[in-house]
């Protein structure tokens, strides 16, 4: 049926009716050889991360959701042209291939990538990750990033896809919302972040390394670009001979590094906590 | 064989062996109806966690792993008197119910829980939690714990058991060496945090809140006990009343809280950074 508010809301009986394909199988929906680059589609999954999916560059292009969860999506669904997929929980169960007890799902297609220039205009404090290849790991930092004042985020070599299910749910829509950009040479790209005066800030256990809380008071009012590496092998050594400044979090005695976001939360914290 | 350093190897080659039944079907092990609480034992996963059980007050009465990981432990080994049940990779899975590439697991009953005053004892800085019932985000508040300076955890009510085989591996084996207790009467034990002196600060997302920048330098000196609640409903309103000092991270515009062991980051980061 066609709402006056121009929602189109299809109800599905069917599981296997072949308009909810895109959400079909949901644990195996990241890996699509069928479409061009290989990936999957976007997917939202809950109704907050719906909204988000909604206000960003990521366009639904259809929504399968129970009826309660259409009812609370109401005023976000005006003036959206995709078809809402109208399911029962058990119809839904069937389709997604597991009992989701978010309720609704929205599947976007993967847009044009954007170029670092593209999320450095204007960007003030960015996050350059190398290496974090962990879909957790990377939905919490774009959950922490958003939270706490970071403008984008870039990614160097080695990073996991942030728009891979997990990572999107992970950063309870944030993904979507934080702008990201992968560095096309890298690391000679970090020359970008510099023509720009950005300030490297390169993260490390190293215990001769700066504090976090002397550095970023040294680079009050100046560009600062965050570089944190995966949990383990930290930052290669060529990334961090480019950095501005090494800095650490002062830790205590017998223990290791904190968890990469984690790490990367207290530093975008230190970056703002005026 | 028993070896000269006092360490008791014994070579697994049958999966159905009864003497590595605590290390049997893991995915299940942390419910153990024939154990006095019908909770599971204490299981460590990989060298590490096992390093950090040998050195803690869990002591483990049996090893599983393999000849490499036995390498490995050799030294944190050396007077330990559990056996160590050695076996290939293919055995450990078939006993384990899947592939575990830690590689390593040590078995612990449970002691006797510690009572808050067992905690309290000398600490300057505790985390009390309420609602806390993931046992991800409680793994990460003990890592977090154990790196930024926090001498001991209170539990309130609603809390997930920390020792649950997963709230172990996250924690990198620190929930079996930050001392935690579980309140008796909650809120009422809040009393005894009062009285031996310590102030205490809720983490809220109120606006109105005070920040936690200028809430821990007013308590610098002092001793500080951070509650936290879990993520969606925070802490109980009765909680909040009986604190001292309301207090809130800044937060970006249109985002809502942080996870909760990250924000219990920044409060243990906030107290320690000077």
């Amino acid at each position: 049926m066609n709402r006056p508010d121009g929602l189109h809301v299809v109800d599905i009986t069917d599981p296997g009716d072949a308009r909810v394909d895109d959400f079909r199988d949901l644990n195996s929906v990241d890996r699509r050889p069928d479409l061009p680059n290989g990936k999957g589609l976007v997917i939202a999954e809950g109704v907050l991360v719906a909204q988000r999916m909604i206000a960003s560059r990521f366009i639904p292009h259809a929504f399968l959701g129970t009826d309660r969860r259409l009812g609370e999506l109401a005023d976000d669904l005006f003036g959206v042209r995709a078809p809402f997929y109208r399911a029962s929980a058990e119809v839904m169960a069937e389709v997604v291939g597991f009992h989701l007890n978010r309720g609704v799902l929205g599947a976007a297609r993967r847009p044009r990538e954007l170029a670092p220039a593209d999320v450095l205009d204007g960007a003030r404090t960015v996050a350059v990750l190398e290496g974090v290849n962990d879909h957790e790991n990377l939905g919490s930092i774009f959950r922490n990033a958003a939270g706490l004042g970071v403008d984008a985020v870039i990614f160097g070599a080695g990073c996991a896809d942030p728009l891979y299910r997990r990572a999107v749910r992970v950063s309870m829509g944030h993904a979507l919302l934080v702008p990201f950009a992968r560095a096309q040479q890298w690391p000679a790209d970090l020359a970008e972040l510099r023509e720009r005066e950005f300030r490297l800030l390169a993260m490390t256990p190293d215990p001769t390394a700066q504090t976090l809380a002397h550095a970023m008071a040294d680079l009050s009012g100046q560009k600062v670009a965050v570089l944190v590496g995966a949990e383990g092998p930290g930052l290669t050594e060529t990334v961090m001979r480019a950095s501005d400044v090494r800095v650490r979090i002062p830790m205590s005695r017998g223990t290791d590094s904190l968890n990469v976001a984690t790490a990367a939360a207290l530093a975008f914290y230190e970056r703002t906590r005026g």
